[in-house]
């Protein structure tokens, strides 16, 4: 299989998916899909779902915009029975349909699994919650704040003095959605050996969980470990471990080994460390950390974090500036990697969306802008149900779905 | 298909998995292949993994058995030529090959993916990296601590006026481990197209990139927006949207729209907030930030966390405690849906490790406790390569593997 440069096909190419994703749970979800070639059709509400327009209600979020490459944007309206007549006609000739409205939202929709199985009994149907379709948390509503509460990622990020720190990126949702694609796609697998779909469920709240691993191992283990241990070690048993001062920011630096420690010493140019006997063993540097720690910050904090990174880099000692989420979307590395790509939006400009981390060389990666709100929706319908012209504009006229006419080139793109 | 217990058959059942992984990254990749069916070999190093042994060297630490349950331990040194031998009679009989070593080590043993594809061209080889094989980053060695700090999550964790903040669980570690994992599985599925397997990689830095969403955004959009804004929105545009203290810790409370409002104005019994003309709309009330929390704390901070919750939870408004993690692996919800689960080591008596966050209604979730180093030496040389006592009683003999002899019921399972 080659796509039309000669290069192998994207390895799921030839599959439809239908995302009714909103926010960041399903919508990260279906762009996996997308980044590895599935054709991925964004049902959304005739309004465009949460995320899309936020401030300004012509112009999309550049969330959203980070969210959407490369998917169609058919806004359809499902609490309409002809919307879900339409839905229905596009289950029957899809692979997959990703959803992580509210628990029994798709229910009233009567758009229930089961619904959709005897429409077609290949049907892939993978649901994001935040707490799963059972249990005593089932029913509550879930943000990416309040699943980080309850999930322990609050209470153990921040200092041991001081209050309990939310992570920064929206973790619980992202980490959710990916574990919902790979469900997802291990459904499809499944699916070429029995010839039947199913429902495949991660909850935010469960996806979380194993990430504990480190504080979790520490609390059960020992009882004198605080519940919050700033920038060290989860179990306070390794030093130098830390994020240090610099003259223009912060540094990270973690020895590991020995070695590493070795290798420190003498790119601190402070090699009489090493005959120190507080700091002779693993064990004796993390009962000596306030000392090690001092020690290590009288050097970074003379230095950029350029210049430390590259000593430490050249000592192969593990280490890394603390950078800023701007200077990460402009790193030479990630931009070169095609990691961070620039994109043209016709209202906002250049703005960045992220490529895929799922690589598989040889394949290009594929990276459109963000479809506008019913871009698509008259190639959807004519191409996958074979409508025609006035049975969509019919739609469009009873509220259905919304078209976006393609405008003629060099028109403005402006509402 | 069905298992034995006529219930549908796992998603991954049939395949086997050859799993070098150590620590958090490559293990949790196989993690999730054992979960959903697939028999994995973990191939260690004969003295075990780094994860393996600590503290003490005879007994697993609580960090591998979290992330090693339902996998054979086949220890086997891959740097004699004998072991590499071993490794690609197995290679010829798996369909994935995870690792997560540094960049090179695979070249150096002579296993590149070259070599495996040559002993198996449906190979899928999954590899786990810090920053890929390529660009400016490529050689540098990766931990979770260092690849939070380049990757922005410090940056944008904690209070404005603090220093920069890590996330206490392992956050690049496993969101980079399951992006490994859903990409080997679409290797899988395209496998079962082309009839060949293929190279698929995730970096740690990558799969952090595009959690950036929210912190991103603000900065791109707009300049007055502090690089870390403690437990606010990152966009600082939401009110009320914060940990708010209560009595006996904190709580967080998340109003995305002005219906939440209502309900937490009537249920803080507090309806003349809703009359204030400083909080009548959302963009008033992310103006009057400050106002809005200290209303919602003098309401919070005199109540404990369970009757802050059970209020919210009553009035749909998007709430939840910030429970410890201990908590956390306590929790009802959590040990009575099979994600927090309690197993018996010999050693260490009892211990949690996580369930499945990828749940496929119907199909029992699978979790055994951890293999002891060897355990299934003996079963996976005689099941799998067909070797006979005499020749593995060799390779024991002559260090290329490590056995652990079953001992017979009732006897002490100390070394």
């Amino acid at each position: 299989m080659t796509n039309d440069l000669g290069a192998p096909a994207q390895p799921l190419a030839g599959l439809r998916v239908l995302e009714l994703g909103q926010i960041y749970n399903g919508p990260y979800c279906g762009l996996l899909f997308a980044h590895l070639g599935a054709e991925v059709i964004k049902i959304e509400a005739p309004r465009g779902e949460l995320l899309r327009f936020r401030a300004d209600p012509s112009v999309e979020s550049r969330e959203f915009l980070m969210l959407n490459s490369s998917k169609q944007s058919l806004p359809l309206d499902l609490k309409s029975e002809t919307g879900r007549a339409v839905f229905l006609d596009l289950v029957e000739r899809s692979d997959v349909v990703i959803e992580n409205f509210s628990v029994g939202v798709m229910d009233r929709l009567a758009l229930s699994y089961d619904r959709l199985r005897a429409q077609n009994p290949r049907i892939v149907y993978a649901r994001g919650t935040g707490y799963g379709a059972e249990g005593p948390h089932a029913n509550l509503q879930a943000m990416d704040l309040t699943v980080q509460a309850i999930a322990g990622v609050i209470s153990s990020t921040g200092f041991a003095d001081g209050p309990p720190v939310k992570t920064g990126p929206a973790f619980a949702d992202f980490i959710a959605g990916v574990h919902l694609f790979a469900g997802a796609v291990a459904a499809l697998y499944q699916r070429d050996r029995t010839g039947e779909g199913s429902l495949v469920e991660t909850a935010m709240y469960d996806a979380v969980f194993p990430t504990l691993a480190s504080p979790l191992s520490a609390c059960l283990a020992r009882d004198d470990v605080p519940e919050r241990v700033g920038n060290r070690h989860s179990g306070l048993s390794v030093a130098p471990y830390n994020i240090y001062a610099a003259s223009d920011g912060y540094v990270a630096i973690f020895c590991v080994s020995n070695r590493h420690w070795r290798r420190l010493a003498q790119c601190m140019g402070h090699p009489a460390l090493l005959n120190d006997e507080r700091f002779t063993t693993p064990y004796l540097r993390a009962r000596h950390m306030d000392e090690i720690d001092a020690a290590v910050e009288a050097w970074t904090s003379t230095k950029s974090r350029a210049e430390v990174f590259e000593r430490l880099a050249a000592a192969e000692v593990p280490g890394a500036p603390v950078q800023t989420v701007e200077e990460v979307a402009r790193d030479p590395h990630l931009v070169g990697n095609g990691m961070s790509q620039t994109v043209e939006h016709p209202v906002l400009g250049s703005t960045v969306v992220p490529g895929s981390a799922i690589r598989f060389p040889g394949s290009p990666p594929i990276c459109r802008l963000a479809p506008r709100l019913g871009e698509h929706t008259r190639t959807v319908l004519r191409n996958v149900l074979g409508y025609d012209d006035a049975t969509i504009d019919g739609l469009a006229h009873d509220g259905v779905v919304t078209i976006r006419e393609e405008e003629p080139a060099g028109s403005s793109m402006e509402q």
